[in-house]
């Protein structure tokens, strides 16, 4: 996957900003959780760090590792994790390669075809992507990949087509509501509109027996601009490959959830894995989507499903009847992870995690080289630093993940493999995963939410020499609705958006309660060429940071990210931000069930007035809506008083600390604060609860998950958000009390840390 | 033109209704205007009348009428005015024919064509709309007008082109942030977002040098259902004719601005005719626009400016150049108004015209026959009643108007030459323009928004069979977002949506100040052959109210509405809506006034900030705003007093109207009723002025006017509002003072009439 999964919403809110730059003025106030001395030195060791990332190596290591088709299983795929380790060594890096097994499916058999009523095929799609002439690896047809969705169930099936637009629940209650069904049915979903394992999840539970996907010109087609090798966006017959597994369940390798898919891990038996679809699945381009869509007859579809091709997009069923075939060769491969260390001098049993994915779709030079190429600059980087005797505090680790594409299979398998090492260890884990050209885009766990805002501020757009923050905050500006602006302008900091799903942070955050980031710049190069062979080192370089400067900027935020965390006398976690998030959260899911609440009434009223009778077409097939019964009414009490309770603990917290920081901050030198770091480390593992999510007990983070519906986008207090959703008041009740036990819990965590940290002076 | 340009915008607000029916309960509450004996004698008159509209015949009267093209001039728009008048005469009216002399201009030569730097032709734009052979009278070629817009200015221009989105202001804002000039361009609009004839004025305004005007299928296209003939939409070659005179100016003929065109009357020469576009014009097929559009480059479109085409939309200007030619036949032409009386017994003197408009661009069946055929049955029904006895109190007049299609020819015509005379006679103007399957559509001025409401509750919806007031109701109810539904539930009255301008009602209200209505029923069935050959008898009677129901329940409808203005003792005009509205308005000024402010001080800081610099991307065009100069306070207290005075004296009439019903009403037979009767007639001349509005003196109501830059839609209190649109601040301090000596003076006419009702009894 990539930075498209990620959801990194972010509103910068901020304060007037002092000029970009390392200059340590004597009177400067220190950095967050440093002394004034400790503070002086790190800045000199960052700005060091930051003049070392060099854009033309970036280019290289970009030109190398995407030279080729580099996929779970394929030769170029170990060639790279073998460069990619000796690269690590040569930065003086301390690095291993891992390797896991795991299920790794590719294409023994594909078929889509238009069919008479007598089986006759009248279209058979190409499910091909052409060679480009100008584009030199794009005829690299023998590595390639064949076009196809991982983890599809196997199948061969015939029978009418019905147009589902992306597939997600809201839009089968609107195929009801026009008397549409698609049982029995092979449904056609477009790319967008939520993670794509989620259509043929949703549509199997509406009873169709087949699923396609499509990348609508409207989504990243000629309708966004021109079309590869004339420009960024998808050509006619580009696909999106991708997997389908069904990840909201749990990440990795489907035979081994839960477990390292090491040598001789118990395994399930293929049949028994709850992630394999359970329909077949294939995703088509444009070009073979047109003849199947322009044969369906049965209503237009609704404005807001209508695509970009040049023809009236109807609904079906039929009366265009579909053949699909999909078989496997279920085949296990070997996924190498490279491991590489940087000791910690002070406190080696605390590690600051950074990883990126290697593996691609088929050269993936976007998705992740960019970001891979990034990262390893930036060891590059702290590798030159600690030959000038740079020495951080804390081990600092680099992961380059394979598998990723697949279901997060690298970083999973080894979260999972050394779960309780990451339990005790483990301070943070920063993710990329593709990098472009643009804004800073930001995510994570909002204990970190000021440190970002601070490392955000520290860093300088290649574009406007502004700092990253100042641009996201005047952009953030101008896009908000007029009574929102000022608050942005007002507050100190950005608010992170939450973590779902779609790349490597999710194994870390979700399943051990590792503190988390996710950043990337992107915004201003668009494309559409994901997921398929056009995005190779040609595209990258002629479309998007095409001189590599975001390039620099990601190892120069990432590196500030490592040092930082990797040096602090107290590590830099704040709770003030934090504390507001949680009021927000609990905030909205009242409003959630009071809006049900009044939705279902005011529905149920219309019903009775005999609203939906009368505005019926009698030309045309509407469904009425049925009465449902009005949602009771919840006590929130207990996530209330929890919320206030981490408000009081976060306020005794910034005073300790503000304490602390008086005199230059001589008490963070103090023996004592390594209690106090011990127990910042363990405040995100206060989210995790062994029973984990109801019917997903491998996401056990009880702050963020990925909607079992969305698939990329976060459900935040997912056990009572999510069950007020699917209308599961008793379960939305249990969830209020687990989630408050959780706050409860960290309040009182925070309270300790805040009255240690008084102690410390 | 017809429905589409009436700004029918109704929220029905209601409180429950009683069974819609015209059993006369002893016990029932009055007819507004009437006395409990008049009441009773209306009610069974009415019941009578509607029993007699018979869906075959109005069926027929469209056959009839519909058989050939009956533009302005051809032989067939005078064969329907002769067969009309012979009806009319049938039916026991008295009839005549009105003609005047209008410029017609009918094309000469036509070219579209996208041409090389060399001026070799690389496509030539068909022009033409095919033969449908299901059709029966799409092969009348002979007898079409070719595709054109009227009163195009002739031109022979080559340039290249640039495509504009709907081409209203707005669009030029965002093309001049994307530094993009029209000067010396061809521009390219789609139909809809505005009047039509408001392209080519703002394209001339910017500089362009000629304009073309396309249908996209995205608004009446395959984007929206199947085309013609296998549907109701506009196949690939179908266009749209139409006017593109600048009416906002003023309307009627182009050569006698506010005087009647008769045989003599002083007329421009047509250099000097205002009215006349400023660069030439022509309508296209999409499939005519597609290569013209997939010719350009430069930047893509913005999200909202793409259409339903299979292709990218980009902005230009070029590289494609286009060479456009008009030359117009500029002839003078007859048109023929049909006018036929039912005198009245009581008040001769006191007027309640009706009027639909006859010709057509081509066969015209939907646009307007489907409302003339209509209202030739209303007719018919009164006829028989005045044969049963019937005698209405009040003349009545039904006007079958030519030539509104080219500006309103033959309506203006007639009101200009009869200026004089509706001003002392006219009561009331109901105006329909075509009818489809639905709702009740209502537009108007709002001292009659009670009665229409009242006439609603007694009409029933053909399908439903509830009442047309009922079934909006609940429409309403069903589209408001969550916190408007309860208003709607408990408003006594639908709210009327004010008039702009696209129809016959404009003389009567804007430029003689007749309280004027504009009714229709549609809503359900869609359509794309607006000003096509496909507008035809095959169309409507495959694809719209097929079964002529709806045309029966527009007989119906507005034949109730000339009855009771026709009999009733005491006019049911009534103030206390009229008033809430009037607050409404001035409110919606000082909000936009306010508005205006906030954003340009807003956007000045911005500027200020660096906002604009931040977020610009080097690899593209963007042009940051300019500062302005922020708008001054404005003084809004002589329209908020002006507006109290008048809700103050609604409520004196509404007081003296609950005390003159009281006893059965016998007040209302008093012979100074008569004198009550002429304030109210004289009510909607309070708002027109002698100097009219600035820059279009023609437009002479202060409430009421189309938009200058939208055609169609509706400015109220247009002085004030457009001054502080165009940012004239000196100006709408002068429009204030205008609308609210205005209102003072209405205000003292309501109060006047309170008194002397309260006098009556």
């Amino acid at each position: 996957m990539n930075r498209r999964g990620l959801v990194a919403i972010i509103v910068f809110l901020g304060i007037s900003l002092a000029p970009v730059g390392t200059h340590v003025a004597a009177d400067e106030q220190p950095l967050a959780g440093f002394s004034a001395e400790s503070s002086r030195a790190e800045r000199q060791w960052e700005e060091k760090m930051r003049a070392i990332p060099d854009p033309d190596r970036v280019r290289a290591y970009m030109k190398q590792l995407s030279a080729r088709p580099h996929h779970v299983g394929s030769k170029y795929d170990k060639e790279n994790a073998d460069w990619l380790l000796a690269k690590f060594k040569e930065f003086g890096l301390d690095a291993h390669i891992e390797t896991f097994d795991v299920l790794m499916p590719t294409p023994k058999a594909r078929a889509v075809e238009l069919v008479d009523d007598s089986g006759a095929v009248k279209f058979a799609a190409k499910l091909e992507e052409p060679v480009v002439k100008e584009d030199p690896t794009s005829d690299q047809t023998a590595e390639q990949l064949p076009t196809y969705n991982s983890y599809s169930i196997d199948g061969d099936k015939t029978a009418p087509l019905v147009y589902v637009n992306f597939g997600v629940p809201a839009d089968y209650e609107q195929l009801e509501r026009m008397g549409i069904s698609v049982k029995g049915a092979i449904v056609i979903a477009r790319y967008y509109g939520s993670w794509r394992g989620i259509k043929p999840k949703v549509a199997a539970e509406h009873g169709a027996i087949g699923c396609l996907i499509f990348s609508d010109p409207h989504e990243d087609g000629y309708t966004q601009g021109d079309v590869f090798p004339a420009g960024p966006y998808r050509p006619r017959d580009g696909v999106q490959r991708g997997s389908v597994a069904d990840m909201p369940l749990y990440a990795g390798d489907p035979l081994t959830p839960g477990v390292g898919a090491t040598k001789n891990a118990k395994r399930l038996a293929i049949k028994d894995a709850q992630t394999i679809t359970k329909i077949p699945v294939l995703p088509i381009s444009y070009g073979d989507a047109e003849p199947l869509l322009a044969s369906l007859k049965g209503p237009i579809a609704p404005q807001a499903w209508r695509g970009g091709l040049g023809i009236g997009y109807h609904i079906g069923p039929g009366p265009g009847r579909v053949h699909l075939k999909v078989i496997s060769n279920w085949d296990m491969a070997p996924v190498n992870d490279v491991i590489a260390k940087i000791p910690g001098s002070v406190y080696p049993d605390e590690w600051v995690i950074r990883g990126n994915h290697h593996d691609g779709w088929v050269n993936g030079a976007e998705d992740p080289i960019s970001g891979q190429s990034a990262m390893l600059e930036e060891a590059r980087a702290l590798g030159q630093l600690v030959q000038q005797g740079w020495k951080p505090k804390r081990t600092l680790i680099f992961c380059a993940w394979d598998g990723e594409e697949e279901g997060l299979l690298g970083s999973t398998e080894w979260v999972e493999t050394h779960a309780e090492e990451l339990d005790k260890h483990a301070v943070a884990y920063i993710n990329s995963d593709g990098n472009g050209r643009g804004y800073l885009g930001l995510g994570g766990s909002h204990t970190l939410e000021k440190f970002v805002n601070d490392i955000a501020r520290d860093v300088q757009d290649p574009e406007t020499k502004l700092s990253a923050w100042k641009r996201e905050q005047l952009r953030a500006i101008e896009e908000a609705p007029g009574d929102k602006k000022q608050e942005i302008r007002q507050r100190a900091d950005m608010h992170l958006g939450a973590l779902g799903s779609g790349s490597d942070f999710t194994p870390f955050l979700q399943h051990v309660g590792v503190a988390s980031l996710n950043i990337g710049y992107g915004g201003e190069d668009g494309g559409g060429i994901y997921h398929s062979i056009y995005d190779d080192f040609y595209w990258y370089t002629h479309f998007a940071d095409t001189n590599f400067v975001y390039g620099r900027a990601l190892a120069q935020t990432g590196a500030s990210m490592m040092m930082r965390l990797g040096d602090a006398d107290l590590l830099p976690f704040e709770f003030g931000d934090f504390a507001e998030t949680m009021q927000t959260y609990v905030k909205e899911l009242k409003e959630l069930s009071k809006k049900m609440q009044d939705e279902i009434r005011e529905r149920n009223r219309e019903i009775d007035e005999g609203v939906f009778a009368a505005i019926a077409d009698p030309k045309k097939t509407e469904v009425p809506p049925k009465k449902e019964e009005v949602p009771p009414y919840q006590n929130f009490a207990p996530l209330e008083n929890a919320a206030d309770a981490v408000s009081h603990s976060a306020a005794e917290y910034r005073k300790a600390l503000e304490h602390a920081n008086a005199n230059g901050g001589a008490a963070l030198a103090a023996a004592s604060i390594a209690e106090v770091n011990r127990l910042l480390i363990e405040s995100e593992r206060k989210f995790i609860t062994p029973e984990g999510l109801p019917s997903r007990p491998w996401y056990r983070h009880q702050l963020y998950a990925p909607g079992f519906y969305t698939g990329y986008a976060a459900k935040t207090m997912p056990y009572v958000r999510e069950s007020i959703e699917q209308k599961q008041w008793k379960q939305a009740d249990e969830g209020v009390v687990v989630v408050a036990k959780c706050l409860e819990d960290e309040a009182k965590l925070i309270a300790d840390a805040a009255a240690k940290l008084a102690a410390a002076h």
